[in-house]
């Protein structure tokens, strides 16, 4: 066993959405970014770029992009993360050298660097007793944000944190067993009967039931498929995604 | 400004590839594991999964697909990160649910918090005192990895990280200025004289003068184009890993 103060943070996460106005002082942001930096990268190509948004003003336009969710325009910074060929292709360019990085292997491979980037500075964030959330709406409207932050072709936002000191300390939400995540030596493609037990902790939460009848469901399952995440949504963003990314040169 | 441990553990960051024959403890590796499930994912779905190898013979079979790299048979334990809509999708069908994940907005959203878990796990094993290695391999043969692992459709491997009780202490990489990957506000594109400046210390470092004399080539943005990552390599592997997201499903 061990145990420590990393190990503890790390098990203690819990997303905060709501924030004082205490603003983030720059040698702390400054460590937070280089924390983040520090983390493992391909070939230490650093094919990613971070985007800093503070100015009042421009987070509450950033916001309309994510849906006008508050914890935009209330937090102290949004970080929106970013694949970046650019600056790399700029470089080899300029060395007489032809890069060749335009494409489906990179787009994964600078998705997983910048991901990298993204969760290390979460993690100095919450080291430095501030409070982070992730925005999966990035990915919704990602050519919009693009445009905004004046991303050039090759940098492609991938995440995006709000980023404060908490004003809120919110239950940890909860997790399915380590046995339906973890398997050992060979994947264990789960019979019905380990559906129904992976997923039955979760269903029988007294948060999961009021959720069922606000929602008016037969089960939790179905929240996500008819109302948070629904098939016919999911297609439409992923053909304009798709678009994007061939705009962008990743897909072809 | 702030210091404290975790900071000083991500900031002290440093791929291990030499690890000694001591295993890893049970409870130890279940506290990694439960840490790398407590990072932030979407909608709380966890849509990953962990395969974890240790025995022997199976590291060395894996270590194929890895182009023998000699980490992956010395690591107490090589673990591989997959998207998995696999589990998600059963559960949704045996509750009258109809899912609509098999995309490319939840391949890149999967990616991300794949990856979100991937680093928790890095970061809870330095501080369990053990050291890391990502391998970019395991997207150049997924599909034969997939197979190896017994992976079904849907669960799709992103990120590998080998583990073990470090045997060698390296010099920490290299990181281009702050000032270069950090932007405020809005993206600045870099003008041919600001790379340069960028770049300089990377391309002044004695290792690079070194490397470049071992390559043969004018200058280090050769050796990313010409050796280690061309676009001709690029172009094949995009190529084989568009087929299998293609038979995944992520992609249409």
């Amino acid at each position: 066993m061990f145990d420590n103060e990393t190990l503890s943070l790390l098990k203690n996460h819990r997303s905060v959405r709501k924030y004082t106005d205490q603003p983030i002082a720059q040698p702390i942001m400054d460590q937070i970014l280089e924390a983040g930096m520090r983390g493992s990268n391909t070939g230490n190509m650093q094919i990613y770029s971070v985007v800093v948004t503070r100015d009042a003003q421009r987070k509450k336009e950033l916001a309309q992009f994510h849906f006008n969710q508050p914890m935009v325009s209330s937090a102290a910074a949004v970080i929106t993360v970013c694949i970046d060929i650019n600056r790399w292709n700029k470089w080899c360019r300029q060395r007489n050298a032809d890069p060749g990085y335009d494409n489906l292997l990179w787009l994964l491979t600078g998705t997983v660097d910048a991901t990298i980037v993204s969760q290390n500075i979460c993690i100095a964030a919450e080291a430095a007793g501030l409070g982070i959330c992730y925005l999966g709406t990035v990915l919704y409207n990602a050519p919009e944000i693009a445009q905004y932050l004046n991303l050039p072709k090759g940098v492609v936002p991938v995440t995006t944190i709000t980023m404060g000191y908490p004003a809120e300390n919110p239950q940890q939400s909860d997790r399915l067993p380590l046995g339906g995540i973890v398997h050992y030596e060979q994947y264990n493609d789960p019979a019905p009967e380990q559906i129904d037990q992976i997923f039955s902790e979760k269903e029988n939460l007294p948060q999961t039931k009021e959720l069922i009848k606000q929602n008016g469901t037969e089960n939790l399952a179905q929240i996500f498929t008819t109302k948070r995440y629904t098939k016919a949504d999911n297609i439409v963003i992923s053909d304009k995604l798709d678009k994007y990314l061939r705009d962008s040169g990743f897909l072809k």
